[in-house]
């Protein structure tokens, strides 16, 4: 560990980013897939930067906020996941098409479509729209291949659309499913007259199995830059490749059996991601378990010969590094020689 | 509801606020009790001043960070209820000590203390130092009487240092117990001669039976500014005293019993308060369910026959407001022209 830092704070290792955008950069040219990084991860034009300079098509974003201060850093191709809808939402849209080389969106219902068409209706360059379909992971997108055409065939005939392909985020181990219901949908298209250019798919649970599956021709993803405790809980990591830590201090120890860290909710989050039952894995010490939060206190239990105690700083390997990421201005850059440098995090709180 | 704002986005109604703040203002002038709001729930100097104006003895803050932006807002009696451990917090409570009239601090061990202790040893002005108790919650604080009167011994010793009282934060439902712990504790103080100015507790959940209970003078609090489900849950509130709600859009409708609105774990975050199985109240549709997060969408379960639907913005009462608050860089007031004034959220993020 480097000179002291103030705790609670995100440290990234940048050596590990820099390893984990290249090995899976190198999956998908193997693959043949177009890989397209969600930038919710890290949220910093800095590691945009390298996943594009690595051989990414272009990104990924969420929110067109995410999306205007990715533009700021230099992306020219962005998609926004997202069904885009309101007035000051539509307006942020138009503008950001006016400074970018290629901006894409996806839409799974008519409404939203009907908000990006009159805002693009005279737009000299077309906007990208994708229709996203609902695979099995029960969040957004169209239920059905014949509703994803439907929507297709009202994208072709709108001025100032480009229908550009389709799009999921499939549920975990659900890659098979996914290619399933755009095999069917890619012929329905043809069919009626429409190219579908790109069938985007992605998510990190499954990335080291990712494949064009003979209809797949782009992958997105987030986490893998960092990789987190639910990832090495389902075998997809190591915790060598934990680029992300959050290092705190014992400012507590009210019994043998429990410690109290400065972090609590207000920077590991309550998620646990559907599979943990305490807060992060304390680097070091498997038989330590945060096993409560409130927002500023993090009590973790352990065996009564645990050899931590108050002033220590520990390393957490959070169980969901996309959230956390978002609870810090600035995250910490752990150089070569052991010092810290401060890494703002730009996209940091922007939900609109 | 006023004019359209981007959501989602949190709103808060001012008259709420005040409303809230008189009502257990007047409990405590009732009771006998100084009141020490808590501005985590919050942070910002403009409610803090309210309750400053309103009659409140002081605040109390849980982290050096918070305690300095609400000293930049005219805070000059602030308590920070925490162990205060590393150089650079106790570098910047030294300094924080220099300009508010009065600096409190917790200690529940003896190297936190000995950190307090080498950095006020020379100060002119003595620091205010607490002994923090654990009367039940678990989390930090000495377990005993005996370790409390042994701390407060060692306080009362050190040059730059005055033992300012006990504190504890009690469980939900456990202000007897604490009671208990205290009324055991002061007379022991006595017997080694030491005076014990303070005794202070706290806690929303319990905050209409707050008592001296014939021992406690103080009582911190912090939810019951904006109130929450939580609260509503367990019968402290009611719907109408909850100030605070976030704004959601609806993005998505993928069948008659899906929504998705564009509030996920970014903004109501995933704390379900050891209580609920979803995410939020959707204010007058009790039969909609936030039933999972991602970082960017709410899935809503819904009845089939519900109303909702694509541009429809709802209003969510979140499950734990104070963590809601700590996601928005500026929240917006609601005037009584149902206009939207925004107001920064000024000690947002503040974790060390």
């Amino acid at each position: 560990m480097g000179k002291a830092i103030d705790t609670p704070a995100l440290v990234i290792d940048e050596n590990i980013v820099i390893d984990n955008i290249k090995a899976f950069q190198a999956h998908c040219d193997k693959a043949g897939l177009k890989l397209r990084p969600h930038i919710k991860t890290h949220k910093t034009q800095r590691f945009m930067q390298r996943q594009l300079l690595a051989g990414a098509a272009g990104i990924t974003c969420q929110k067109i906020s995410e999306a205007e201060i990715m533009a700021d850093g230099g992306a020219d191709d962005i998609l926004i996941t997202y069904n885009i809808v309101g007035s000051t939402k539509l307006q942020k849209l138009h503008a950001l098409a006016q400074r970018v080389a290629r901006l894409s969106v996806v839409v799974d219902n008519a409404i939203a479509l009907q908000g990006i068409a009159q805002t693009f209706s005279n737009s000299a360059t077309p906007l990208n729209v994708m229709v996203e379909c609902d695979t099995g992971a029960e969040r957004c997108g169209v239920q059905t291949p014949s509703q994803a055409v439907e929507l297709a065939s009202q994208i072709d005939k709108l001025p100032g659309l480009h229908f550009s392909g389709l799009m999921t985020y499939p549920r975990p181990g659900g890659a098979q499913s996914a290619a399933t219901f755009m095999k069917e949908t890619v012929p329905l298209l043809e069919s009626a007259g429409i190219r579908c250019p790109e069938v985007s798919t992605g998510g990190t649970p499954d990335m080291w199995s990712a494949a064009t599956l003979s209809v797949f021709t782009e992958y997105r993803i987030g986490t893998y830059i960092y990789n987190d405790r639910s990832l090495l809980h389902t075998g997809v990591t190591s915790e060598k490749q934990c680029a992300a830590r959050v290092h705190a201090t014992i400012v507590s120890q009210p019994t043998h059996e429990r410690l109290v860290i400065d972090a609590g909710s207000k920077v590991l989050t309550s998620d646990l991601m559907g599979m943990f039952d305490d807060y992060g894995h304390i680097v070091g010490h498997a038989d330590a378990s945060i096993k409560s939060l409130s927002e500023e206190h993090g009590v973790v239990h352990v065996s009564p010969d645990c050899k931590l105690s108050v002033g220590d700083v520990v390393e957490i390997i959070p169980n969901h590094v996309c959230v956390v990421s978002n609870m810090f201005d600035t995250a910490w850059l752990l150089t070569d020689n052991n010092e810290f440098v401060p890494q703002p995090i730009d996209a940091r709180g922007q939900v609109t």
